[in-house]
């Protein structure tokens, strides 16, 4: 195939080097970057002078039927033009002749493709932002009718300190807020524009870069073209917060998992969002947190892989750094269904408080409150108080009795200083409802949270 | 959608989850796999008893027709029917009735999608095999064309000894030979049919696993049903045998760019597998290698991907696996492509064996001649030779002048023991054909290891 | 300080860079490796005629001494001499003089390094492979009482159909049977010498390579100098293999994590391995497999810092391989005592059979049973089965019953075809010893796969 | 050895779980962050009545005796006492008694090690923020000397456009400004106090959670404890910070290396800060930019590794976390060396403007220049301005002679509407400075933006 760059060259481009090369089969996810992007340049060209009015309505006219034809699914997308920006720019010379060929004039594939995929980048933070607060606002819904529900507050899996479900919802309101947070610093650090830089040097024609940054909604314009035209940091970040982010989502699926499983019973996953088994009929199966779960290795390894591509590449561009955009796509659509998804799945869950009580009466989860008792109420040092408590547990294990239904006759024995005002102490709800400091789980405190929370998806805070 | 599993449910699975959940829009990669299996399975149920003769026909015929219409496109996939083996059992019902709903007997998913996969992944260690092979031996014909062509043999990117180009190849086959050993070693640690295992833990119907292992080319069955219906070490495997093959790759592209760059000039790539910029009109850019190197990162990313999936994961079978497959499909098409392109570029590029040896006279390549001079003929211990040589080297510096072509008369200043057969040793392609340990660069051993290279791929060693 | 190289420089490295540079305050791990090394290579010099029988005497005897000195402590490691290497080499100057400076001749360390690395990886392979017998005998002794003990066989963490407890851990012994397979396959693909390689092209002395490589246990001569001296694949494989040995450990490492929990209460382990809390004292936490679980990120960490580090570097030795030494050690570490304390951790927990069958009396686990029944009994074919079955488990939700307790009067509403010797089928036991194809959980299959596995640790098969 | 938390065990823990499951080898690192953290805590405890005057000044004293006894390296760091925590906390018992004993009330070493190590992570979010100055400083040093010094842009290793060697340090001073921002938002985002969470639900005590962060310098409290304890978004962030920022490293590394190797001269490093060979006495190796680019792979490990411990952790601690320090330490310790090894092989480099210039006449580097004057000048579109000039590139090629030296008849026979004004924009220097627009290279451009880094550096924007 005729290259539009291929002035120099003896031979055509072989057709296995056309599929190995060319990024037209992915890459044409950026059109409407490219398309705004053209028509931005081509607006600043015409008011500088270098572009006449005609040619700049031209421009905008065809590049609009070009976008027509795009999403009509007229558009032919041909291997053999390398690229989106290629097969754009030729259907655009064929539609309005030679103005199409003008519009490259002071610009680069290279920073055109830097300002394409950047914007959809920063686009792609703003809508995964916008998909979280969706996401947190269900689990809020939930999260608010459970904030006396108890729950086994876990370490290790081992059942530690009554809790409240509420609160432990608000734990991934916290971490989803802070996902959040890096996804909105990020828009922030690389909301630049790098129209202009050309190639790698600038160009030195007289662009006015300010004017394409603004019409493309940039804040300003980048300041070392060489550094832009193959800076990928922006890419690296989406990657990076992306699998923060399924991380969280990961361990509220691992929990989704557990508390779906018999001997937990905590939570049952709508007929809706599960699935069933090809041989057991008897099976429903938590298929959706089990995918998002492993999902978390798939944008895992795109974050590694651009990383691995990035390292030790010598200014400017390169072509290793086409592999940046497949795993980016993959990642942002693995977000954006991963989010929608979970909202629906704990929209429609059913919470079973019973199950949950019930396990909070295994385990002794008020052998902390004794031990606070003790501090307390008889001024025992801790690590003592922690020890009696230690022997208290162990009385209970052979009298196989929680100690929150342990008779105060057995406490006593263990330590005289213990009197029968212990035995509020050691009601499960008391005890969770104990924990008023900051961020604790006492009901009182939980409900303070999660309006913050509201507060914060409200834009108060 | 009707689900095959969905006896128990009293919702249908929403759309949103047949998107999430769907693995048949990339699992349809394993159609022949799925269906040679299906006849396997099905020939053995009929000579058990299971099914009858008519209807192991019926279904033979069944399958076959739904090949053609995969085949031939007409083959509707639907993402409602979640995954390929459902596709094609509903589609097979479709033409052939009941005898269709017979042949999930003593078979499950988990064990259909382990043969599927399982077979799919062995046959591409073989392709790949082949492919190496190909590569191999392109890369031979360019390595016996230049046993004598010298080139600066380096570490740390500065001229070391002299070596020959043939030599250098030579490096890249032995690589190339290590990675075919990895790929046949897993295919023969893998070979092993986990058909029979159904769900977990086997089946009360009277089966014959070793019979559908010898029809499907297994070379034995599986132990232990449970661990067979998770087991990924296979897919792991050929992640990692394909993620050292791109390592290798890379490191060959990385020189193949730095050898087409003016400073060095030592290939030219052929215009075939180069590209043009589109600003820069005389550039010819190494893209081929570039991106070779490139993918590298989305290979490794792939192994990454799947390590974390299968982390911590209990037994058996888990949703999470679904996302085995993409990463390998990718690597895999990734990793025949790259072999094939690499193959044709290094076939087509022309060598610079002027540039080469023009190269070598600086840096004082035959140093360590001069340090092995002073050890044999003087009787000096190497430590202090390597002393000496450093002064040499100094002097050569001071005079602007290689040590390959220093007069006597300086060396002689720097150490009196230097006689004049010094000269000999300072000669560049003397300094080569010196290397005569097993393994060494001197064109008659370096001819030895090409010979040797030729019989491996004639399969004679 | 003054460096063994230092002829040609005219000012000395600073001492950051000693810092950074060094690798001697951790390649001192390979001190054997270098100085059986250093023998080897000395002995065959002397049989060359290279030395002489007095100072390869003196070599022996100074190196032997350094290893003394080494083992004793007495040994002083010094930043400045940047590698055990060049540590050791110092020191036998110092002791015996000039001889210590003719031991370098035809050797450099490029290819003592790759030696020395070689094998110690090499020998790890072997004593990894040691330790998973260990470990594998220790979880057999347990297998083997449990062949009878019913547990719940899971799919996506549901129960779904009975098993035993032995057949559960023979999956186990099934991945570490692998992983043995891949230890050893590596350890035949690498046993190869690279000695007599020296820098990168070979060595113009009369070295005989097959000696050296004979002395130190190499099966055979590495084929082409240049890439031995870069080659690290040996170490990638040991990475990769402890990674995927790892990944095993850390599903058998869930697993114990979930059966410790109460709502499981599979297994205790021993409070020999287990930790409490600091202010919880009731708590005994799974820490080890929790740990075990852990460690397998840090060892894909050092699999994908070598990945990273191996990419795109030209040939041949370059710097960036010092990277490739701490990775390999800490993994190899991490997988000797994570083995060592896995098998302790197995040998001392109880296992509580009491629960594992309680459990298996909720989920339906026969489901699949009748299912079968209905297939071979009433000649339905399997889809149909599945769907009436699912009936049948729909109504034993509604009546609070499992199905393995269901009245037949039940069954016989669902469907007429049903006849009272359905009833033998949803016995639980019956179901998991129905299961008797290759590899399935019935007891006597069960026993058939721990005698392989027990003449597999013995060495029969 | 007797635990702090032993009461309710039966056996000890074994000295194989004391070595595997100790932190106290590594986390004394945190030693000075878990002092102040102690006595912010029991300042607070004193403030709320909680602990006396007496008890408070006794503690205050005896953590700076167990300060000062670890600094003159006195205290005895024992592998039984697990941790860091558990070691200092005895300590301090022995030196005063009962008092030491209350410090743990309302505190959990679930919060103590989060405050630990969540402080230690932020102070060198700073210190590294402080070390990348240096090193901007020090690049803008040798960038100010080089706003005229011609240099070769490139782009795929390809002689592109002429700049200016300044302008291309300038690129590597923006990626260090945003390493900057990302250490710095994160420094923002994290710096939140978790004292006061304890275990995971908050305490009962009545503590003053905002005074213990206003002692230890956070901005606030966290919001949910349950998340707290195990949140380690801060060490993700400086590993991802810390890996994105090597990677910059690597790429100028690369360029380093290249730079110095014969073929391109461009720069040649310090004998400081070089190495030689062992046994090529003429080498001078550029050890320093290759190890910094291998440390690349270290760090991007040690992230992959962190991603993998967290990955499906259900809540809240669990043991798996423990793994969270290593990395993060030797990522630190990589980072900050690192930054100060590379300002000081800067500093000390020298540079060749010589050989850069000359690198410049090669690869017709003014051919962008023509095809801009065709548009400009003729009025020719670009599309066609760039296939003309590929064909004088071409004729270049045929003569021997570089664009930029090119007589203007034979460009005046490619195309007739070429006038002789076209010789002022083909001279190089002309060309370099041609490209005026914001973020160009032409010498005032490439002044602009030092002096706004200067500035930068400065704190001046």
């Amino acid at each position: 195939m005729e290259k539009m760059w291929s002035g120099r060259f003896s031979q055509s481009a072989s057709s296995l080097l056309d599929e190995f090369n060319a990024s037209i089969m992915f890459d044409r996810e950026l059109y409407i970057e490219d398309i705004e992007g053209s028509i931005a340049h081509a607006t600043m060209l015409q008011k500088q002078g270098i572009l006449t009015q005609k040619e700049l309505e031209n421009i905008i006219t065809g590049l609009n039927q070009v976008r027509s034809e795009i999403e009509s699914g007229e558009f032919k997308w041909n291997i053999s033009d390398e690229d989106l920006h290629m097969g754009i720019e030729k259907r655009l010379t064929v539609l309005i002749g030679d103005a199409g060929k003008k519009l490259h004039t002071a610009r680069s594939r290279n920073d055109q493709v830097a300002v394409d995929f950047r914007r959809w980048t920063l686009k792609k933070n703003l809508a995964i932002v916008e998909a979280i607060k969706k996401l947190m606002a269900e689990i809020l819904v939930v999260a608010k009718q459970h904030t006396e529900t108890l729950i086994p507050g876990m370490t290790h899996l081992q059942h530690a300190q009554p809790t409240n479900f509420g609160f432990h919802l608000g734990a991934y309101l916290s971490m989803f807020k802070r996902d959040i947070a890096r996804f909105e610093d990020s828009f922030k650090r690389n909301n630049i524009s790098p129209l202009g830089c050309a190639a790698l040097a600038g160009t030195p024609h007289n662009v006015d870069r300010k004017m394409t940054a603004e019409l493309l909604g940039f804040d300003s314009v980048s300041t070392n073209c060489l550094d832009t035209v193959s800076d990928r940091d922006f890419a690296l970040e989406i990657l990076f917060n992306i699998s923060t982010m399924m991380m969280h989502i990961s361990r509220l699926s691992e929990e989704l998992i557990m508390w779906s499983s018999y001997e937990f019973g905590f939570v049952e996953l709508s007929d809706e969002y599960s699935t069933g088994s090809s041989i057991m009929p008897q099976k429903k199966n938590p298929d959706v947190p089990e995918l998002l779960r492993g999902k978390t290795g798939r944008v895992y390894g795109s974050l590694m892989g651009l990383l691995t591509v990035m390292k030790g590449l010598p200014l400017a561009y390169n072509k290793d750094t086409q592999e940046d955009k497949e795993g980016v796509f993959d990642a942002v659509k693995t977000a954006e269904i991963s989010l929608e998804i979970l909202k629906e799945a704990i929209k429609t869950m059913e919470v079973k408080p019973h199950n949950m009580e019930k396990a909070c009466a295994i385990g002794h989860l008020s052998a902390t409150d004794l031990a606070d008792y003790l501090v307390e109420k008889c001024d025992i040092p801790f690590r003592e108080a922690h020890f009696i408590t230690g022997r208290a547990v162990a009385k209970g294990e052979e009298l196989n009795t929680d100690l929150s239904q342990m008779e105060f006759k057995y406490l006593k024995e263990i330590d005289e200083r213990i009197k029968e005002d212990v035995m509020e102490y050691l009601v499960l709800r008391n005890s969770m409802n104990a924990r008023t400091s900051e961020g604790g789980t006492a009901t009182k405190r939980t409900k303070e949270q999660l309006a913050y929370f509201k507060d914060f998806l409200e834009g108060k805070n």
